[in-house]
């Protein structure tokens, strides 16, 4: 069989994400790492009440999704995961990598609400890892006598990620959070920067980072175990 | 948006399950429900061993995978899971149904090996709710710290079916896979018996069953609790 020949399945977007993570910089690196709450859109004909009877029964729900933003980038057999310090290379079906020979991905998350307006139904979801306008291509419910493997063994990721550094604020910046009045912005900046979003080889506390999240940019470096917000921003939009 | 503005993604089938599971009727309506054992094998070019180290390291494994059989079944927004005894609806986001607007199936099984032969990599698995030439369009590593959530709750489907049926064979099946020397064959068939794959609605005891598992035709009715196989023939194969 010459690669031509490979079958392909079109599967259709039913969803859209809308997320405070405007870029991919600063997207947690699993779920359920922060508290952060997002919500998914569904498009028309598949955001129709009936079709989501029964789901609030469940606590979590699994979403595949489309790796929207590296779904061009070709794939390689070995990538670098960043928990390994990003020197050491793996098969990528060993991984969670986006860049893989499917740009799909899947994340377990906890399902908060589900809100049915006129508009369809959009559900609110608590520590999902995707950035905005993320394609949703299914919704599943978590069961939990079929998904909990308590017997299960994950090699190099037996464990979560800790979070790993602390987050402190300069005065200008605290004072602009204030002044929003948005204790959601502060809150998830802090769960943000606390699990180390730099790239694995970074370690220059001259070095600065931005980040956008929801409608600001966050400026920030890094010194030891300490992410120093320096500056928050607002983005300007074009009209 | 009308429909035909909808976004489409497409997906290469990277793999293609090689199974005892000849036909629907049979399948586990969940994956680990059984020890039965299949394969993957993996089309070029992702049947390259780079893809797959430090795999091994990992005792599950996620399979994605296209519901092939159904997948040309138009959903509907409500269905009625086999659990809730097939006579209440659910929406069909609150079920793993297999007619769903996308027909992506979701399955974690047990990974046995990692077989590298000149052909390339095959995956043995167990445990998988797959039927023979299933199209696998990824595997991820099952990575316990984020995919086991302890405090997940789950609803209408909060413990696992249990095995319903006691099997017994009519003294022709028992002489038949005697002669046949498989124990394999013997225990598939009372693991996907004793699961009861009838449909909720019959109960009829004269009812006669035929299901297809690797090659043979297993012929069987059930009275009470209990599944009789009266005749085990091997299919005839066209050449």
């Amino acid at each position: 069989m010459s690669h031509t020949d490979l079958q392909k399945t079109e599967f259709t977007v039913i969803g859209i994400v809308e997320s405070g993570f405007k870029e991919k910089f600063g997207v947690p690196r699993q779920p359920r790492l922060t508290h952060i709450r997002s919500k998914i859109r569904m498009l028309p004909p598949f955001n129709t009440p009936d079709a989501f009877e029964g789901l609030e029964q469940f606590s979590h729900i699994w979403l595949s999704f489309v790796f929207h933003q590296t779904q061009n980038t070709h794939w390689r057999p070995k990538v670098r995961p960043p928990r390994l310090g990003g020197n050491r290379k793996m098969g990528v079906f060993a991984t969670r990598s986006t860049v893989r020979p499917n740009p799909l991905g899947l994340s377990a998350v906890r399902l908060i609400a589900i809100e049915t307006l006129d508009s369809g139904v959009t559900l609110v979801v608590e520590g999902a890892d995707l950035m905005d306008n993320t394609p949703i291509i299914d919704i599943k419910p978590y069961l939990p006598f079929s998904d909990q493997i308590p017997d299960a063994t994950g090699g190099f990721a037996e464990n979560a990620p800790e979070a790993k550094l602390k987050v402190v604020f300069s005065s200008t910046a605290q004072d602009y959070l204030l002044s929003l009045g948005k204790q959601e912005i502060t809150d998830t900046i802090i769960e943000v920067l606390s699990l180390d979003p730099r790239p694995a080889y970074h370690s220059d506390p001259e070095r600065q980072y931005g980040i956008h999240l929801f409608d600001f940019n966050v400026q920030w470096r890094c010194a030891e175990n300490v992410a120093i917000v320096e500056k928050i921003s607002p983005v300007n939009h074009e009209i």
